[in-house]
């Protein structure tokens, strides 16, 4: 059986979508099975901008930052995701060879997720907590692993973007990172690639040379606590994937000139059981 | 073997998407292989005036119409195509228990289509002739029939959106009903059923009373000189379907309450080989 790796590009500025592409048909090439999982963040916000529907955020009474997703936020974000930027990865990995499948969460009930249908969230202007209800915001529970595996068994490389069906099969936006750690714990994955701005998980953020090139299973409650900001969700998806049967989650820097091939070689910080 | 029915529901206003896909999931129920082909015209024209990049048609020397696809208008197709209409579809389906997943003609290099790469078209202002070199369209030449098969053994429903791959790996847009005519030619389909706005082919357009009920394969020149507008379109989509090996084409109404099922009692025009 091939090995299968699930990778994780995010959709920031600044990122080299074809770059992964590029490792994405060496790796193909060399035989293995891979799924891309994507983000959107830089094409909805510019997306977001030009319509005239401003990017808004929500703060959760914990700190946690996400994108308030709207009924007319998710249009914009479905646009970007599914219109703009998987086809876009798509399109790339076709011409290198690729015989990529975008997917969406809805595509075959991909990615289930619930809803979370009332969030409390601290007001930026009073500094109040209120109650938000139109959010359509979700976290991945279920994947359709098989549809995957009937992809890469006939050859395909699916591509998948961050969007889920919930329990009333509306859309929902959910974090990239957990739903590529769910596709690579459903898929029973040998390794999931989650790509980074920073060189990896640092033990004195920013200090590069802080890095953390390893981190077994039963240190991942520390390494959580010491992660900030965006990271933390990493580590956390990280963990997720583990947990259900992931051999290994490399948290690899996207600014390397190879930035997958160079996770696979063990640059970043590579999380593995005990 | 399942019977296979492609169906083709257009993407002007008005169109009850709903009817549509009630139908395909009664036909699913019953046992048919059903792929559902859709255009975008709407909300493509919608999204283009949200977004400022008005849309343009060319008009041909011989007086044909077409949607003027520059690098800018491709961008804004693409995202009312393959992020807003055919997602909706998708879910809409999925509510209906249909296990529908979406793709456009990158996806598997499933449509792959010629760059018209010089269009001449006839310039509105002075009424002569240029010739429009950023022009994005394209027409179908080659359908990736396994991957619909793959998917239909398996138990899926393919949704199309009219997006395919050019020689070059770029997206094209182009025409849904021929597309949709590809699509059915390649999986030597039983019945294409293009659904339009009025109850078929009409004798003397706009009298409804005219309609024709049968057209036999040998009649398809004829009625190709008596249909107008986007009328040829569907009746040369119909033809090239025939000529790849359809068995039979309905031009059915997209007013009916129940469309599909009422254009395969043959409520519309039916085409057939002699």
């Amino acid at each position: 059986m091939s090995e299968i790796i699930v990778i994780k590009v995010g959709g920031g500025e600044g990122v080299d979508v074809e770059a992964v592409c590029a490792d994405v048909a060496a790796l193909v090439q060399q035989g293995y099975q891979v799924v891309l999982a994507h983000g959107t963040s830089a094409a909805a916000n510019a997306l977001s901008e030009r319509v005239g529907v401003p990017a808004r955020t929500l703060q959760s009474p914990s700190g946690h930052v996400s994108r308030y997703t709207d009924p007319e936020t998710l249009q914009v974000y479905m646009m970007a995701a599914v219109g703009q930027v998987n086809p876009d990865i798509v399109r790339r990995l076709q011409a290198l060879g690729v015989n990529a499948v975008g997917l969406n969460g809805l595509d075959g009930h991909l990615l289930g997720a619930k809803r979370k249908d009332a969030v409390r969230a601290i007001d930026p202007t009073t500094g109040r907590q209120r109650v938000v209800r139109d959010d359509f915001t979700g976290r991945v529970e279920t994947v359709n692993a098989e549809l995957l595996r009937l992809l890469l068994d006939a050859g395909y490389t699916p591509v998948v973007a961050p969007l889920a069906m919930g329990m009333e099969c509306e859309p929902l936006n959910v974090d990239g990172d957990r739903a590529a750690a769910q596709v690579a714990g459903a898929l029973q994955a040998d390794t999931l690639v989650i790509l980074t701005n920073v060189p990896g998980l640092l033990a004195k953020f920013p200090d590069e040379s802080s890095l953390i090139r390893h981190i077994p299973q039963s240190g991942l409650d520390r390494a959580i606590e010491l992660a900030g900001g965006r990271m933390k969700k990493k580590v956390l998806a990280a963990q997720e994937g583990l947990e259900m049967g992931v051999k290994q989650v490399v948290l690899g820097s996207s600014r390397l000139s190879s930035p997958v091939q160079a996770a696979l070689r063990g640059e970043g910080t590579v999380i593995s059981h005990d």
